[in-house]
């Protein structure tokens, strides 16, 4: 799917949810659902392979190293620690609800999970590894052979059957139920006056426009920096790197605001260390509108109220290498 | 209490249990008990700051970075990887059972789990932090404010609670059920033929004479090389850096067989990569014990049986930092 039928279809999607729920009809913003149709052998597959530090060159950096889930799927880093502690280029987005973007990462350069997973591994500022080396580590694993024939019913591992399982993982991490969901869905307590408050003035300015949807972001790609330019600490120059195209200079994918309190630091370069900060630069610079300090604590109090369930699941315990495993080489 | 009172007490255990069990009275090996005592708020309150890499300088490093539970409670690497990719002196003992130990680190120089987890915070080689600004983290943070609390009945935190805390999750670190285990206390199914070879040969070749008690080690000091010198990749000099007796140079704690088979690679200097090649340096330094390739295969047998259940929880979300918690630095 290319990436403007997949925004059609999500808009479509969005569309469909405000006809059909009542109680958030009027809303730009509707719950975040509980996973329904999952593979969960394949995920459960995939949850091993999110955790296994074996699928970089160290033996030391794993998915879950910079979109740590017991830390709103993120590193809460400005930038990410990559291979030999290389200082990353950009700030981890959270892996939470990421399954409902657009395309992955800040300039959309994957389109989809599968398609993001193996970047990080292959990406010498990070995992620093390559596709057929993680394999042959893989391929190494007692364990893993199986675990593979189980899922895929068929004999070999490949990078398409890991990135495969680990995109099944993630679509598992989803963060339904937050206070502001249960408002959404009739629980009139769930949020205080001040959170209400705070909503109606997300609405009312604007912040809305690109804040939208179940996952509030990710369906869209925004200049940063729209009344005011962004003097950004980050080289990253977003979508044009994608699309070659001049005007898509400095636009990158809206972030979800999803569990927004537990995903700081903030912006693409991690420069807004506070959710006061955000909000502060966000209105001044995207919408030419300086929010008093009442108003953006209001603001504050709201995106408070969007932390969800956190994904519940065992620590999972991988299967371990055996006499023919390539040894990890953290210091080569 | 001192080295050898605790040394005293295990073994007056051990007795004890050799003497009720009458299945393996006879035997030189103890099943590993499960927990059966725990203050489970405290050790909730430890799993959180297990995990919580916020007790390093960087924001990145946990005890489970180089004790990963998902790994036998390694990293699975020669030596680890601390603060800035430094790399440590000496293979990561495994967390795994390490409340059986007489005392913790190679050399022993913490007397037991409370002691040794504040080492590796303040190690600038590791965590590279100070207890004082870890401290001062946590104290920044609402969750932790009122998890302490809760555990503690007062107000505050200092160094000493979150030692108890993280040494109380560490207690219930332990692997029972595991083939061998099973076969010692009934099972003669449990292992097979080529398996209890490997046991018999392991106990009359003199393995037992150190690797010994439930844990199968961690009980005490032992020449690394007493038949041959062993040529150490490491500086680590064991023993004699906490007694400063030349007798205990190159003493280190024999360390825990359970879960061998997850815990590669060995020794101090996790110079062996395979069980094949520890059993065969052991038998030739150790015992002056030169195993044939079939024995040598008949011990790696039976170590493979010492694998029991891994420790099974659900991973912890940690409590998100507030406007006033001190930024992790990275790369200062």
């Amino acid at each position: 799917m290319t990436l403007h039928r997949k925004m059609a279809r999500n808009l479509m999607i969005t569309a469909i949810i405000t006809v059909s729920g009542a109680l958030y009809a009027a809303e730009p913003v509707q719950p975040i659902e509980p996973v329904k149709q999952v593979n969960l052998a394949l995920a459960e597959l995939g949850k091993k392979l999110y955790f296994d530090p074996r699928l970089s060159k160290s033996g030391f950096i794993s998915c879950n190293s910079c979109h740590n889930l017991s830390m709103g799927g993120t590193d809460n880093l400005k930038t990410s620690i990559g291979h030999n502690w290389q200082q990353g280029p950009i700030n981890a987005p959270t892996v939470l609800n990421s399954s409902m973007n657009v395309a992955q990462f800040w300039d959309g350069r994957a389109p989809d999970l599968k398609a993001q997973a193996g970047g990080p591994i292959a990406n010498p500022g990070e995992m620093a590894f390559t596709h057929k080396l993680a394999v042959s580590v893989l391929e190494s694993i007692p364990g893993y052979i199986t675990d593979f024939k189980l899922v895929f019913g068929d004999d070999g591992i490949d990078i398409d059957k890991v990135t495969d399982a680990i995109a099944e993982f993630e679509k598992t991490l989803v963060t339904p139920n937050s206070p502001f969901d249960r408002w959404l869905l009739g629980d009139q307590q769930a949020i205080n006056d001040q959170q209400l408050t705070g909503y109606q003035l997300f609405k009312n300015s604007g912040c809305a426009a690109c804040h939208n949807g179940p996952a509030m972001g990710g369906t869209s790609f925004q200049k940063m920096g729209v009344v005011a330019p962004y003097h950004a600490k980050s080289p990253a120059q977003g979508l044009v790197a994608v699309t070659g195209k001049d005007a898509d200079r400095f636009k990158f994918k809206v972030p979800t605001l999803r569990n927004v309190n537990m995903t700081y630091p903030y912006f693409h370069d991690g420069e807004a260390e506070t959710l006061t900060e955000a909000v502060d630069v966000m209105g001044r610079l995207q919408l030419g509108k300086k929010f008093s300090e009442k108003e953006n604590a209001q603001i504050v109090a709201f995106l408070n109220t969007l932390t969800g369930d956190q994904p519940s699941f065992q620590l999972p315990v991988l299967p371990p290498s055996s006499d023919n495993t390539p040894q990890p080489k953290p210091f080569d």
